[in-house]
């Protein structure tokens, strides 16, 4: 473990040894009410690490929208860089610079926006090209403002991610996947204590026994169609048996030993968005490699396995589905 | 990681980074002939800890042979002790000491019998009782040796794990499971470099579809009866899915994904002298929280799977045998 990791991790480690994931500090949403961040094609630049889940989340959202020339994409490397606090870098572009923004670390954008910003600086951040300040980084709700007040620029047919009719139930449920399962694996993985470990690991383990059931009958968390908690519960279910069940001991079982849930995340992984957007040479480089606050592995050996072929395996779960078409376009919807 | 555990571990480092087990230094055998140790009852006590499979293996022949009473057992700690050298330690014993041999440390008998002993002190050994020194370390031959010239001391009916018609093909493929799978475990935990790393990796996965495949037809590695190999692949494959595939990186597969290689660990895992000598919480401990090398877990943390109740499933492994007894007794043999 490096100083560096160990003092930035302490700031979000309670006094009982469990992980407190810090707040979002710039969350003014986008709309078209005064004091909101306007809808403009062009206007912000996306920033992310395939790494991250909380990021990867709203790629997959921006490219099923058809947003990604609305909404440009910067990324920056699973490799977090080596200074006095935990950072984000553009590594991957030439000369480690970001080549619209004309930064080399995430932390620059913070910085000039609030010079006593004092958090981690995280991805997903949403960047005003010109005047380089972030306007939102508020993992959580980006998703839907994407889906919601961004689809004046949504591609014809977009889908529906988030249908009125349904938006208390998929809150209710984004809030279990939240605290339980995206945020869960976290707990495990960041606990300091036995007893904080084993909470998080039993409420983990509780939730996807209980998903299990629920999609062994239905094709996606809401019947036929592909909602915005599918995303989110994607985004930790396809780094779990890669990364999670190693660096974070979430071993109690692997997600392909689910049947429902392994035929669920290869039903989405095989559909463009997914699977296209996700980048395992990324997540284990982040989680086994980079992430040393509880996991030194100074030799920096990337484990080989799991063997990922078998995400290319027919599910059959259409046939849990009346319908061919597995989005609820908005045209439908309405 | 420690200082220690990095200074002791570079002595078995070669300069490719891969790792290079030392060698035995007492390794004068067991038999009648002068020079050799003589076969007694009650004169030597077998060390071991239930975490280290080289000494699992020699207690699983001990008690199927029914030695017991002829070689006794101290059981040493899983968890190191921290001192300037890798050591093993009576802390589960009354104040810390092994109640026959008197000793706090297995390190205390190795300098007793050698003072300029440098090496690791390893489990097994076996030590004569009076003297309190070390009589043999040969975690290679030590099961063959209880196997042969020990015969006089076993019980009735004792089964032959090692009969002389089979002797040629048991070392062959004791070897081969030997260098691969027992150390090939090892080699990939401890490697330094990605690429020894890989290349254990895949030598250990194409040896386990190796036997995958020729234990799809047959009970036991020899067929119906269980022999001295079985003994050998079981010691690796029952700390497969709780330690190395996480600790050692021995990530393509889980045990529990080969269905013959499962039902075959069941099997024997079942048997009296197998199950009954397997102790997770020291396995887990020991690969978890005490071997710091290359897992750095300074908070302490148990992982909390797998679930091991699978274990106790019927295998159904007894349809591929024609013969109700699964070991070969030396009756039979003769």
């Amino acid at each position: 473990m490096t100083q560096i990791d160990q003092q930035s991790s302490n700031k979000e480690i309670g006094t009982d040894g469990s992980f407190k994931r810090q707040t979002n500090r710039f969350s003014t949403p986008f709309g078209s009410q005064k004091g909101e961040w306007p809808v403009e094609r062009g206007r912000y630049r996306l920033l992310w690490t395939p790494a991250c889940p909380w990021a990867h989340r709203t790629v997959i959202v921006r490219n099923l929208l058809g947003l990604e020339d609305a909404i440009s994409l910067g990324t920056a490397s699973p490799m977090r860089p080596k200074l006095p606090d935990v950072d984000w870098e553009f590594s991957l572009d030439e000369n480690n610079v970001d080549p619209v923004l004309g930064i080399r670390y995430v932390s620059e954008v913070y910085k000039n926006t609030d010079p006593e910003y004092t958090g981690r600086p995280t991805v997903p951040v949403m960047i005003d090209v010109n005047s380089r300040q972030v306007v939102n980084n508020d993992y959580y709700k980006l998703t839907n403002y994407l889906e919601t007040v961004w689809r004046p620029l949504h591609k014809k047919n977009a889908p529906d991610l988030y249908p009125e009719n349904l938006r208390n139930e998929i809150d209710a449920l984004n809030e279990t996947i939240f605290h339980d399962i995206n945020n869960g694996v976290y707990k495990c993985g960041f606990a300091r204590s036995q007893e904080v470990y084993e909470e998080a690991f039993d409420r983990l383990f509780f939730r996807l026994d209980e998903l299990e059931k629920h999609l062994t009958s239905r094709r996606f968390l809401f019947g036929d169609y592909i909602s915005d908690s599918d995303v989110r519960l994607y985004a930790t279910l396809i780094r779990f048996d890669v990364a999670y069940y190693n660096a974070f001991k979430t071993n109690r079982n692997l997600i392909r030993d689910f049947p429902a849930l392994w035929g669920y995340v290869r039903d989405l992984y095989q559909t463009p968005g997914f699977g296209d957007t996700t980048d395992f040479e990324s997540i284990k480089k982040h989680y086994h490699l980079s992430i040393t606050i509880f996991t030194n592995n100074d030799a920096k050996i990337l484990p080989k396995g799991p063997d990922l072929a078998p995400l290319q395996t027919p599910h059959n779960r259409e046939n849990l589905s009346g319908m061919t078409d597995k989005f609820l376009t908005q045209e439908r919807s309405n």
